[in-house]
């Protein structure tokens, strides 16, 4: 098949960053590469917590330095990127890139404690930490119970907690942070197989990756996933003149939008009112007629109510829809590129 | 098989109330039957609008009175239910009672406009209406845009907006609010092969359904669903002294818990604190290693962020998970005896 | 002087309801008395915890049955009053009934606390009581720390948290609740020299008072005030077909909107919007004007983050605006005759 | 008197920027001047508009560039600030640098709207400016109705919308923002008498002043206040390893903490808790009588409910109180200081 030829011809990029390389912010960071829209890049990103985590005695308190934590990957420079644009980023593929993931119970982090805006004057809860063992022939990772033998065994299902471009404005925000520029949304639906689009606010995009997860429940009450060390195979490419709002997603199944504010109401707005955007641009249909249809055929998962701002995502099913091409059929055509890549 | 021959034994009532029957309150309505533990029920009701949008041109402002929507059927008074009892309600089958639904979008009502509560001072939407017509031999409902010739044909997918008891401290909640007994929920989840758990705060538990929706989104995002009368087949049970503290349901394949306030993080918080409470007594689970767990498997879909409170639901799936029982196997009888209802 | 002949000529009723007589919610309680609009009533009303609290070592958790809070003496049935009157009710004085009052951090209730809705898995703060002593020459209550030698004089500031009428539709709702109809607003302006206008929903009216402060802080950040037996006489009237949307005050010195929602933002909106709307009408302005006006010389003071709806409170300067007269000019007429009832 | 001696020996320096010297963000921008601690500045800073609206034509739609507002003066680097310290602002005078203010609703800006966040389908409120003129031997500044007659004279309340230091973990924030750093808090707290205490992050602090108010009502509803061109006079010290997690202010009349985030709520929750825990630093409270004590004694004005996070104020009256020092009585001494430079 002809694929192997076109593959080659795209640039491949592996890139694994030293600690000293990592970007721990959304803008104000240099760029550790130039790449040309179209570019292939293998990335290697570190877990949440920087690797510190290694086994149920190492605690987040003693172990994690907090101005230190989801160390992304990048900023990368897109050449020709500029406001205005969407940067489009499709996962190809994504790989645990060590046999052991990590959770915690951070003290005053989560979703079920005080923390330090929605502050009380509680005591913390037990600051915990869970290690996951990856079972790969199985495709599995294992919860081991701390205070009983529970043992049991997760399908492996790997997604990126961190997609995120420069912001706007000349702000930069931390890592930890999901907002319009992408950043922490630590959503599922950023996996394999997924485009995200993401407008573009300075010269070159800026954008980075990290935060595996080799799996995630909605919501991420706890505040941590199964964190992971990863290696994400993506492809980036650039839609001119074409940014959105805020983060859209596609996959081969769902139109997908992105919301983060608080309260996680405002969050759920700005997804909703975004996919009634997108759906006046994708068909054609008046805002009222859009309201509609979406109020009886999305999906409304929160994707997490622990970060600085709580994000909330909204998917309507193509496969109740007519057939249309967003962002000029980028994700059609990025799939069948990644396909390439993959060898099939 | 000798199915036929439990299900004779079965008490069946079928009940189709006249409009002076409705309760419009969750408490305060006199009960209307008294059934047995164990009872099967065949029940009519009305959709939220009290039949009163049959066509695009019945606007919402001048065809209903916002204090007679959501009439339930009921409420029913369950012999030798006592505070401190779990109500189990058991939804054998839901049928469309009308070839067409009913959906609006009425002013200053809805999660995409300012509201009573969320007061600002703009305009409203534009009140409007759409009529659904049903296929039944296809199983779908046609949405029929009013700005645009799009139709879109959409899976049937049956449910009830509201199943609730009568609240505890005495007071009288109307039909539109969701809360701990249960109430206007307006999630998906509420459908045939459920089963419903609701905490008893009053003798004879004083239970009613209503608020029938063919299909509804996630969120219920402008207010109203595919709206339309049902008849609906339950089976009612009851598990003494089992009271749970908010809604429970399970299914074939999810424990699922249910929170219900604003603002939505809250809803959020009361379902996911439930369900480690929940793991806790199903598994014996610690709280933090439920906790954990948890984190990692549920799916968190919003009900709605409409209603008098927000509703939000956690559901763990009980196939990544050691086999357990919740209230002494009801769910599994009762799958079982709807299954002779049903003469299969 | 003449006003002994003018208050000889009011009704003067005075009332101390017995156990048996409190109502523990807004409407779903028979009235006690039937009244005359014009008439003075002198009521004892018991405080928040019906007594049970008198020493530091009686503890909300072992003392207080939570179904029994927040006694409300009443209701009272207003002779005239129906849906779509404005109950106005003047406070002519609050005196302390009891030499001590008493305060208590409940668990898992209060507003540093993750609560029944705002779920989290930490312990509960201690549970722990304050009991104030009262010095009626001083005009002061003692606060008298429990870890430290620190005893504190504080002023003597009455005011009731709970003042309502039976709600809309036929819902019955908690005295630990403030909504459209008044209620738990706890907020410091329920006090002596103030007029507080409520929408009669059901004839009769039947509005109840209860929940005497000795004083409170803005937010009532531990759930609980100085709470204290009161003897509270007042003034009923009635404005006929001029019932607001939500609860007005209006004392010599401001105009007061109250709004009762959650998240606290929507409390503060419905509030601000009720001053636009109030502006419209006493003044004449356009909603921008008054939005902009209001923008620029309101106070906000918040009144409860502790209840089932948090409560916001907006209040324009009577000093900074033209003359105007509210509902006919009730207030300044009820303090013309609280002013006989005085003696004065 | 010997004031003139000190205030002569105390550095004074005037700076009114030019356009291209305002900062726009909190951090991430190159500090304008250095200065010392106890140096004395007199600012000028521009309107929050730039001063771009000038009559009640100006539309913000037309002439408000959205990236450029709230100009910043600053940031100053004060010598041997170091993360860890507390940064002490103190106002001596503020005084308006204009004749004349202006205020605007900007469509989908302000708390009586939908917004970015508070996403809703409506239409935006109307476009409309309006101008204060200033009478300075009134000390007023009057509304004029823009839909009728009204014109209403306002005292003159100068404040500033917004102080800040550079964020803590590298991040840059707009202008227009309030968080832990200060910023666009908005409360009239911040005026001439008051003493500002920020947590600084980086080296120098790096501190700024602008978004003068004329005046201010609480909440800034319309989202935007009587802005003015003012001259702030303020003197800056530092309190070695004293800061602050929250900007703290202090005048001779309250201890006030402030908290800016969403929901409002958890606005509330920071300051409240920040001022239980500077009871405790202050007068060796436990937390919980703290806690008692402040539900019974303090004021909580809302700041405001427009900004990028609300902020909530909590005061303190120091009447009721023991006296005590805070920050090394740098309130008191900087009091003193300001007496000598206004020649008193």
């Amino acid at each position: 098949m002809t694929g192997d030829l076109d593959s080659a011809a795209m640039d491949l990029i592996e890139f694994s960053p030293t600690f000293e390389e990592y970007a721990f912010t959304f803008g104000g960071a240099a760029p550790i590469r130039k790449v040309k829209p179209g570019t292939a890049l293998k990335l290697w990103s570190d877990d949440a917590f920087g690797g510190a985590l290694r086994s149920n005695t190492d605690l987040s308190s003693e172990k994690v330095d907090l101005r230190y934590v989801n160390p992304q990957t990048g900023p990368f420079y897109v050449e020709g990127a500029e406001p205005g644009d969407a940067l489009a980023i499709h996962f190809v593929d994504l790989e645990p890139a060590r046999d052991w993931g990590a959770s915690a119970a951070i003290p005053f982090f989560g979703g079920l404690t005080g923390t330090g805006v929605t502050a009380t004057l509680q005591d913390a809860l037990p600051d915990m930490t869970w290690i996951y063992h990856l079972d790969r022939a199985a495709r599995t990772v294992a919860f081991e119970a701390r205070h009983s033998n529970h043992r049991i065994e997760l399908p492996l299902e790997p997604m990126l907690g961190t997609v995120g471009v420069a912001p706007a404005g000349g702000e930069v925000r931390s890592s930890l942070v999901p907002e319009r520029f992408g950043g922490n949304m630590d959503t599922p639906e950023m996996r394999a197989g997924t485009t995200c689009f993401l407008g573009v606010n300075v010269e070159g995009a800026l954008f980075s990756v990290g935060d595996g997860h080799y799996r995630q429940g909605e919501g991420e009450a706890c505040g941590t996933a199964v964190e992971g060390a990863m290696t994400t195979t993506l492809i980036v490419e650039l839609v001119k003149g074409a940014a959105p709002a805020w983060p859209r997603l596609e996959n081969d199944d769902h139109w997908i939008t992105v919301g983060s504010s608080r309260p996680l109401e405002d969050a759920w707005r700005v997804a909703q009112v975004e996919m009634v955007r997108w759906f006046g641009e994708l068909y054609g249909f008046d805002r009222m007629d859009a309201y509609q249809l979406l109020s009886q055929i999305v999906k409304a998962p929160i994707a997490n109510v622990v970060d600085a701002n709580y994000t909330s995502v909204i998917k309507a099913p193509k496969a109740l829809l007519p057939a249309a091409d967003a962002f000029g059929g980028m994700h059609r055509e990025l799939r069948g590129r990644a396909a390439e890549l993959n060898g099939s």
